[in-house]
């Protein structure tokens, strides 16, 4: 007979009935005469009581070692005892795969006990994906990404998968990746910021991407990685950045109400924060400004008109407390802080038509107006010092007609982070990559 | 007076009214006292005319060259003689960008002209994307891609990034990309494979991603790139590979109504293609059964147990003519011709659990259950001649429990070549990149 299979949160909905569930077997605990489990799925925890009386089941759960994945049939049922009030009075039991009993971590962390050491988790990223905080990590990235997709896609952007193998190092200061392509080298890009351009050179009008981006940065910080997830977008016959932080903005909000529709209760739960959907438009402070309050306020930061990450987080403090908003643009950065494609004001050419977004404390964004008069380009290229004969494959894209556009590249890792209050971009990617680590 | 900027397929609903519309212009007529431009955006293309007494704008369109990028203002009119059947009588021409009179490509072929040689089009890929056509493909990309990533989330996939830098060349015959990494070496993922079923190990029980995949092989046909999109996706507790093929089937039947909903009418203008929502299920036929129904059709092919592109192209017209369906299902190749970790049938342990998924002649999926057994696992690959060292990272993702799984991996460039009728892979990217193209 074949029974119902159903995921562990549906247990509740068959009281009385047969039903097969699936997991891993979490904990273990043998009686004499009765054996409990607790079993595992991707919905939630359940307890399985198997008595002496069904021998086969009885014979088989003897055999198994923590984190085995097996296949339960038996009675759904309320019990008070149990941990979350229903259990199974398990029947038969399969044991589908069964786990070295030596497991080089622990999947549920023993009362006070501090977590195991981040590095080690990383060696066995597999298992430390099962805790539910790590698992609950990536359901919310799928809803969340969906959201930012669903805003794109219902307000007519076009998606584009721009090639990561590119022809030459080029584009900020950066470091590069060479790989070895053929008989030459090629490098991978540190952004498609060059081809979302290209696609508005070809009259897309608004895309986006989404898609891997790699820098030879040898940073260790708990906020940099060597290849991590962007999302891009940029929008043709904007007036201003203005128009582009209007569409960013309208972006945001549409995910983060998304990510609280659907799991905004799971979020307080397991990390203890709330999904505030931030209101439109968001607060926006130019460079200048921002400098003049955090003078006000004691704090010395960058002088060359970047701000530092305490300079950052104060910035967002004082937003948070003025304007009750966990976002901030900080816009007009000064030309030396920005690459020279940046689009220059035409009232002070010192500053460009550009911004940040911080949330809470934290750079998640860049973006810009995007100067798209070639000669103005050539110009500004070279006041930079860039090698022209190196970015005219670039420059070329605006020879031919360009709608006058601009965009932004979002770090979704970071995001992640500020929504869930995770400390370390680490656990806000599926696996990390840094100078020191390729593996898993 | 600022008035209402509209797209030029609104202009229908805005006879009579002051609009404003963006475009590239693509044809110009200039007579004496009247001048007539054909602007483009990225919904259509309208016709403008500006008479002589609007002296700014008569004066600013004289100096217009082709695919310049202008503004224009002027009021919405119904015109019979004009293409599509309405104009706007223009009363303001603001040119934002004015393009090299020297094209180096058409936009528009006039007559029955050959289109431009395809590697001179991909040197200049932004002004090719420009045609109809090709901005169609994007389109239909979008919407198509959205099809399969609703579904996913839908059913609760769980959306995985995982790292295109890997520490080993391991998984499969074809060539890797070397990368610089620091002091070491690197390469570049031939495929999410492995890390997909981490994923399973990890107890995410369904995933699915989407992101480039690279392929070192010096290959120069229509239907190979270097790099390209990849969709994959893998699933946790089947019985078989029956049960992957279903979850496969159900996922292209929901993508492909989305696209039929969306452009059906202008894929069949642009095209002369109807798009046909697959029946579920598809067919299925073995391998033994495909190279018997090929035998009998008098066709001699590749003997290794793999089937070669007339092959495929034959079993296609069979199963069209029989069964009225554009898809088939190949199942059960045998253990020659699949990698090591594609599990086995358990009564005949020559050939896999496996298939493939042709499309109108093309293959666009490769698929199987995986064999999550450990020490099966290894036993495979030592049959392979597998460097055990190599992938020992992989063959732990088995150690310590892993639910039976298996999925597909699916190629939307190829997908969207059988959609649409394209011929070469390089028109359905958005930026090619072969052995010898790296730019731009």
């Amino acid at each position: 007979m074949k029974m119902e299979k159903i995921h562990i949160n549906q247990v509740k909905d068959h009281i009385g009935k047969q039903v097969t569930i699936t997991g891993f077997a979490q904990v273990f605990r043998d009686q004499k005469n009765i054996k409990f489990l607790l079993i595992r799925d991707i919905s939630g925890v359940i307890q399985v009581v198997i008595t002496k009386d069904k021998e086969d089941a009885f014979k088989n759960s003897a055999g198994l070692s923590l984190e085995s994945v097996v296949e339960i049939a038996g009675l759904a049922k309320e019990e008070k005892q149990a941990p979350g009030g229903f259990e199974i009075a398990g029947e038969s039991i399969t044991i589908l795969s069964l786990s070295n009993p030596e497991l080089p971590i622990p999947v549920v962390e023993k009362g006070q006990q501090e977590e195991t050491d981040q590095s080690i988790r990383l060696d066995w990223r597999w298992i430390d994906l099962r805790k539910e905080k790590n698992t609950l990590v990536f359901k919310v990235w799928t809803v969340m990404e969906q959201g930012f997709r669903e805003y794109w896609v219902n307000n007519n952007y076009i998606e584009i998968h721009s090639p990561k193998l590119i022809a030459t190092a080029s584009e900020s200061g950066s470091e590069v990746f060479e790989v070895k392509y053929f008989e030459r080298k090629a490098y991978l890009a540190q952004s498609p910021q060059f081809y979302k351009q290209m696609a508005m050179a070809g009259g897309f009008e608004k895309v986006f991407e989404v898609g891997p981006v790699f820098r030879a940065e040898p940073s260790f910080t708990s906020r940099h990685a060597t290849e991590f997830t962007g999302y891009d977008a940029e929008i043709s016959y904007i007036e201003s950045h203005h128009d582009v932080m209007a569409e960013e903005e309208k972006a945001i909000a549409y995910a983060l109400q998304k990510v609280k529709d659907a799991y905004d209760e799971e979020i307080l739960k397991v990390f203890g924060r709330e999904v505030v959907v931030p209101a439109v438009p968001f607060p926006k402070i130019s460079m200048k400004e921002t400098k003049e309050i955090l003078a006000g306020m004691g704090i010395k930061g960058d002088k060359d008109g970047d701000i530092s990450p305490e300079e950052e987080r104060k910035i967002c403090e004082y937003v948070k407390e003025k304007h009750g908003h966990e976002f901030v643009f900080i816009t007009e950065y000064p030309i030396s802080a920005r690459p020279f494609y940046h689009m220059r004001d035409e009232k002070n050419p010192k500053i460009t038509k550009s911004f940040d977004l911080l949330w809470n404390g934290l750079e998640v964004t860049t973006g810009a107006q995007r100067e798209h008069r070639y000669d103005v380009l050539v110009a500004q290229a070279k006041e930079k010092k860039m090698d022209i004969e190196h970015i005219q494959f670039y420059l070329d894209f605006f020879k031919y007609g360009c709608p006058p556009h601009g965009g932004y590249g979002m770090g979704p890792n970071r995001m992640i982070m500020q929504l869930l209050g995770l400390d370390n971009v680490r656990d806000a990617m599926f696996v990390y990559r840094g100078v020191n680590r390729l593996t898993p």
